[in-house]
């Protein structure tokens, strides 16, 4: 057994990103590509969505599921963010999905960059105020369903017409209190087949990146600019709001090739010198994905960003 | 099942007091009577041992126990105890005695007063700024023993044997950590029987407090000058470190009278148009002792007399 001292509480403030969408949405995904691409010891993954108020017990007497900010501590949600972003350490509540049950909570001491995901972490307008980017992941729902179901008759253990029942009766509070949090992104990314398209069944999903001008993007447009790049395009669109944004589309079937030149790109407005990751973009074991790579490039592109440009402080 | 919503974070901050001491040194019985007599919709009651980095079964491996302070998240709790000083909600470990096991934390809502008992609350100097009135239980430690004894062989459910065991493992912690917050405290308490008299058996154990001129205690010079009262004393003498202390000694037979004229002083000092509260010093159902009450009298005082001198804040 480690025997781990409490750390003193560091003085510097880490970097922080909100990952939020639906339940199976992708959000651990792309979490532990960038935890590998930065190494466990500069980066935090912590999820939210163990605030729950009740247990799986208590909720069957409740009138709302688990994704109702009143069946969550938002509160303390938005406290223990505040405190990982002034870089102090939290005592995490712990949610254990295989018995329901709240357990012991944990010692979550930030790192250099604390990536937070979950249902609910743009949720509230203090919560977001902890955040350096943010994004939402919004695969339309087809999509979520069916990794729902691979995910929950999986690892979990239930039965697909009971998480197709859990999805029906999550719907109103999906619509309600998740969906709305799209808008408050800096960054929002779609991974779907393209639908005019018959790629053969092994394809990669693509992926529609929408660039909000709410932070500093690389300048993505020269790369861009050549139509010869037919797998991969840059387009001033408006959003379902009438916002101007960009959409980065990256298609499934790009070739190794193409996104590579888009990731180097990316890498270099960085201009740091350190070499590019290459660990991006992995499903699994030994498929990658050129559009998950690229979603995560652009991910660390801001982290570290932000990073390089923080003001040293006292330690 | 009540639905409590999480309450707005009250913007007012509450009084603090921290009780210390060591275990079963009496601190649960003070807490419970102070409690009571501001009513349990105004006092909030916080044990600080619950911050257990480890649970029972880990800590047989460990080359010390409970009491250490590496044996506790130390920082967070300084951290929760400074959340609840500015009125802020915590999510609070809990520490389950019946099990040995770190169990579901529950949500703590700061009232107008917050009581915070526990092994280490005046530990460290983050956790001691955080308080307005810090009191340290200092029972002599054959007492103690007989305390921690008929505790623990009842409702925790040991043998005498085994609480002798573990009183003899944990002396060096207690020595190292527990017993310098005496130095902190603002009162200390001593419930002891008196050495040279020969009382018999059912008589209350008398009280010595010693007032430190560190907070503002009501002048009791006046009503203590009278040399008929041989059953309450006010002596000004110096400490074991050779600081100047009050030293207020309340004999476990002091009449209903006497402690009832003491305690009205006490209370009239405040000026507050509020009756006395009737409820302090209850041992159990029906024992009362006049040490224990004006024990809590004087605690009472000083939150009430910090309460009344606190600024308004805006809601």
């Amino acid at each position: 057994m480690r025997m781990l001292r409490a750390g003193q509480p560091k003085t510097h403030r880490p970097i922080m990103l909100a990952i939020a969408g639906d339940s199976a949405a992708g959000k651990t995904t792309l979490t532990k590509g960038l935890v590998q691409a930065l190494g466990p010891d500069r980066a935090t993954a912590v999820c939210v969505d163990d605030y729950h108020r009740y247990d799986r017990a208590e909720r069957k007497e409740l009138p709302f599921t688990a994704l109702h900010p009143d069946c969550n501590y938002v509160s303390i949600m938005e406290q223990h963010l505040q405190l990982l972003a002034m870089g102090q350490p939290i005592l995490k509540p712990v949610y254990d999905h295989s018995t329901g049950l709240l357990a012991r909570p944990e010692l979550v001491e930030p790192q250099d960059f604390v990536i937070v995901e979950g249902l609910l972490p743009l949720f509230s307008k203090l919560a977001r105020a902890c955040f350096d980017v943010t994004v939402y992941l919004d695969p339309p729902e087809e999509i979520r369903r069916e990794w729902k179901i691979s995910r929950d008759t999986g690892s979990r253990g239930y039965a697909a017409e009971s998480v197709d029942a859990e999805l029906a009766r999550r719907e109103p509070e999906s619509a309600e209190f998740i969906r709305p949090q799209r808008q408050q992104a800096d960054m929002v990314v779609r991974f779907a087949p393209i639908a005019t398209r018959s790629d053969p069944p092994e394809t990669p999903l693509s992926a529609e990146l929408l660039l909000r001008p709410t932070i500093r993007h690389p300048d993505l447009t020269k790369v861009l600019a050549d139509e010869d790049h037919r797998s991969m395009h840059l387009k001033l669109i408006r959003d379902e709001d009438g916002r101007p944004v960009d959409a980065l589309h990256v298609h499934g079937y790009a070739s190794a090739e193409e996104s590579d030149m888009l990731e180097k790109a990316i890498w270099e407005a960085l201009g740091l010198d350190i070499p590019r990751p290459d660990t991006l973009g992995m499903l699994g074991e030994d498929k990658r994905s050129a559009p998950l790579a690229i979603s995560q490039l652009l991910l660390l592109y801001h982290l570290l960003d932000f990073s390089a440009g923080q003001p040293e402080q006292a330690g």
